[in-house]
């Protein structure tokens, strides 16, 4: 198990202890989106310095985690693929369905190229239904166009 | 190949040949929206009638082929996982490094359960921004509870 | 090793060493089915709280576990696919040799779609049956037509 | 392309040539379920002489293609595991996410053994229910002891 | 890694350390073959209680031991496949190079079914010759038809 | 497809349509067992030039096709690995279940060494029993000791 | 075998009919490197208009063609990963062998982010070297920060 | 683990709780590059027994870990491929993109060889560029012709 | 299947109609080993110009077939690993097994480097025994010592 | 991590630590080669009793691990294929290559059969060269003819 693997272990196992909500938490480190901060501390992005530090006394870790927190982290370490948990599975499989479909429009619309996961941002919402709500997402990534030299 | 695959195969000819776009084709079949009608055209959605009668048409399919697009399809035949495709593998990563990431946060939002992939829609549409142009998806999905008896 | 499959592990310590029936434990916990209390002690369900507390009490276990207890799981984690057990690979070879065939009579019937595997319950008995006694099996899930937007 | 993959493609071919349904097969073939008789086309059962000769008849076949559906099919050939169709892929998913459970509930009521994929038949039928109709699987296969000699 | 792994590997090193044979183990736990002990204690089989309390004073085991000796054990738990071992390998390279073969010839002989690997035994034996000894495997299988309903 | 298997396939064609089954066709060939035999016309063996030209004339194949009957195949062409067909499947499983037990035995029988899957030999025949007739299957390879120098 | 790929391998047998090589075909293209007109030709970058048609001319393809090299391709499409060719494993070799030191030097110098494969350029140049030329090849990506909203 | 992944994970934590950067570790250590330093201390690379010394003390390890610095090391060990780190996976996306055009264009200009990846150097720069800096990576690997004998 | 396979299947046809032998093939196209020659035919090396054109005449190929025998080759293309012919495999297994042990005494007698697989040639040979021949493959490598820069 | 594993790692943290050479170790130990002696200590080989006193001495391992030392290993155990490290690649690269032309040589030199893995033998040595020393590997195996009955 990696030293990454290790302090998310101890994440997870300190929000359970606390009973903290990861909203709560994301309120707590600064001004970005809970889902980067939850995904920070399931180890898919750095803190910065104030972040850290204010992680390290919210979830009690030890004072040398902070530089742990801090570094770009090796993204996607220990995920199963494909996805065994039904939720995650899901999106695989939208992938799976629909990415030639992708392909297809974006190419249309922009040309050659991809859309980034690099400049990306994301929300997730509860969308009230009366047939059910709804699980809302809204992707936004910048298209980057293939460059010919 | 699949009876399938090979109406896909002369699907992508005829748009070709013909210098079609997929939101042309999209209006001319029906109400649905382009990702819908696109995904059916690639094999991942059957047409009603009607709309199968129309794309046979519109694309110069032969007249038997009707019956093969308003089949419920194998969904997923013949797409690569990992997506070779830098576009299509985008997603996938994002899969795979978010993934978790939703799994927590909609399960703090929702409880336990999934977001449809079939009570599920979406769109994609260009986002203007003067630091480069945003491909912005919508996905919205059902919230399936799992159910104990 | 996750801090649910440890978890697992000592479930399935204690069950032994205190010499439990699954139906025993079941029974102690609640109203669900033996099989979902089951699945949920082997990390593939949460428990609610009072259930927790029981299952905490009975098992024997820490009282902090209630709390992991409690968490939607990473379903499916760890488990061998295709499975190396017998008993549960012949469920596997009736989805590979079966498969097509359930796509082709529940698309007939019901249409495009899914059996939900989220809205779903099923039960397990014993058949009497004098060439040798059946394992009978009833699953019922929600028929999930694909909607189109 | 073996020779009775390409009979599955002409079965499949014909049944939407014809407009035929697998229930109307089905009753047309003779006694055993329309799951015996579907999977049967789709190569992975066999036929009997006078089955098959129904078959090639009700189907437009080739005479020669009687032997080859009177054959015992190589089961499960070209079907993708995991399964990319979401409907075939939520029984995967449910083997994946239950296996476990079947095994240790099996095992308590019947001891070590499994259910038979042989000695099996199952039906499937439509459950209505006001929350939406179900799809209602009966299973039943012959237990089968683990035998020591 | 899984209690029963670790009770393997105990079991092996008591073997190791009191320098027994899997012929002097099996004749001191009961009348089942040689092979059907051995593959008990290296997790493919249950034991039964007396033998399990045998084996627990034989290897010496710690008392605990007898009840997980005594589960119907996950079998095929940490056996890499393809196998690395070259002994093991050949095995499966007589399934892969005469896999086909058996179908045929079985089916012929038989009717469509196949050789139970549950109600089943098998023996090794030295079988002397000049050309330098043998191994002698025979194996018996309950035939069992493919059922129809 | 290689020159090979659409040899086999033909060979499986004219066996079908000739009505002829394995056990004829070997007892036609020559003295081997109708196991090398069957294993040769599924391209796992060579003929020599008198069965080759005996296999031509009896499954009346073209006369180009005995020189690749006499050639020593590459075996294992095309055959999916896990068996997704049951009866092959059951092999692998006893593999998979049995490896390391059968290594223990032969190698506190013979010691460090393997069965030659090479100078081997096997059968297949119908044992009656009242309670079911059995496959039985009798193996023998030559033991090779690993040789040291 | 998609349309593309057909293509791809009419485009490979007209160089080796007209004997051309690809910096000719670049230099009759247009402006862009050999990389990407050569990349182009193999199904990895669509052609402009211009391009297309001075291709289709130079490598006597069918006119129908144009419109498919000027599609945004489906990268990746049949490229066998592990490259099984030394010359393209050498690559696959660095990127395994050194993939975390590249990250580990560029998260130092640039922070949290990866080099753009798709705003990238490259070069090939043979650099003479009395002890044996060398391939020298010049890479230049984009920095793409992951940003954070 | 390795001794030598162990080795890496203390390496990495001292680096972390000495705050030090790859360029000052590589600048105290010796003459070679930072990757060819970073590469080592990674476990990709043997160091020099005066290297071995100086990492040792700078990074408080222990005297024993010099010897197995100085080792050449089992490259790749526990490297995931695919990668799924996004800054690593795109080097693994360009050899599967360009391999075929990389193979193309250096046959041409070389003739049937490949780069060498051992008698191989790289560095990576900073490239300034007023529409983002770019990340300037240079390859040089001594050409290898197929020797025929 | 690509030009280049398909010319190695006319390749072998040729061979078994002409019934030549690849010693006979070799000593007719020149000087190199009949590895290389077979090799070569096999699709693995080049030949130079008179090499092909003696084999166009030798194996009554097209003429325009010395092109392709004269590009250096996608080496590797459609051979199965691991390998599912038990002579090949056998080599597979050589490596699985003997793997660290030639990294240890190769690194330990030339240091940290690779024996070449391009400056490379062997000869197979027989090697008469009386207790049954031999095969004698001699292999001879350059080594190549990693570079540090 | 198996009892063999931890064995073959203390054994190489003995070495290290004692700063022996592979080809002492293997003098010291008896008259096999220093393939044979390497291969055992990595645990590919048994050693015999005097062996293996004499191994637990030179390398000051515990008394117990004689007795593992002298069993039947489970070879390839826990070695990545396709290999990781280049030195070991490189002989993968050979067989995946150059296989089917060992295939074709053997067999027309020696009929249908293989050279065995089992009783074989091999050395590896420098073989001085002005260009370059070689690495020499000489492999000689018995030929094992397939045997029919």
């Amino acid at each position: 198990m990696s030293a990454r693997s290790d302090l998310t272990d101890r994440v997870l196992a300190a929000k359970r202890r606390l009973n903290l909500k990861w909203t709560t938490i994301a309120a707590a480190l600064g001004s970005s989106s809970p889902i980067v901060y939850t995904a920070a501390l399931l180890g898919q992005f750095p803190l910065n310095a104030e972040e850290a530090a204010k992680a390290v006394t919210l979830l009690e870790l030890e004072p040398g985690d902070a530089a742990l927190l801090m570094e770009p982290p090796m993204r996607g370490e220990g995920i199963p693929m494909p996805p065994t948990d039904p939720l995650i599975y899901r999106f695989y499989e939208l992938v799976m369905n629909f990415g030639p479909t992708w392909k297809q429009l974006i190419a249309e619309e922009f040309g050659d190229g991809i859309m980034s996961a690099i400049d990306f941002n994301m929300s997730i919402e509860r969308e009230p239904d009366p047939k059910g709500d709804r699980v809302k997402i809204l992707m936004s990534g910048k298209f980057l166009p293939f460059k010919r030299y």
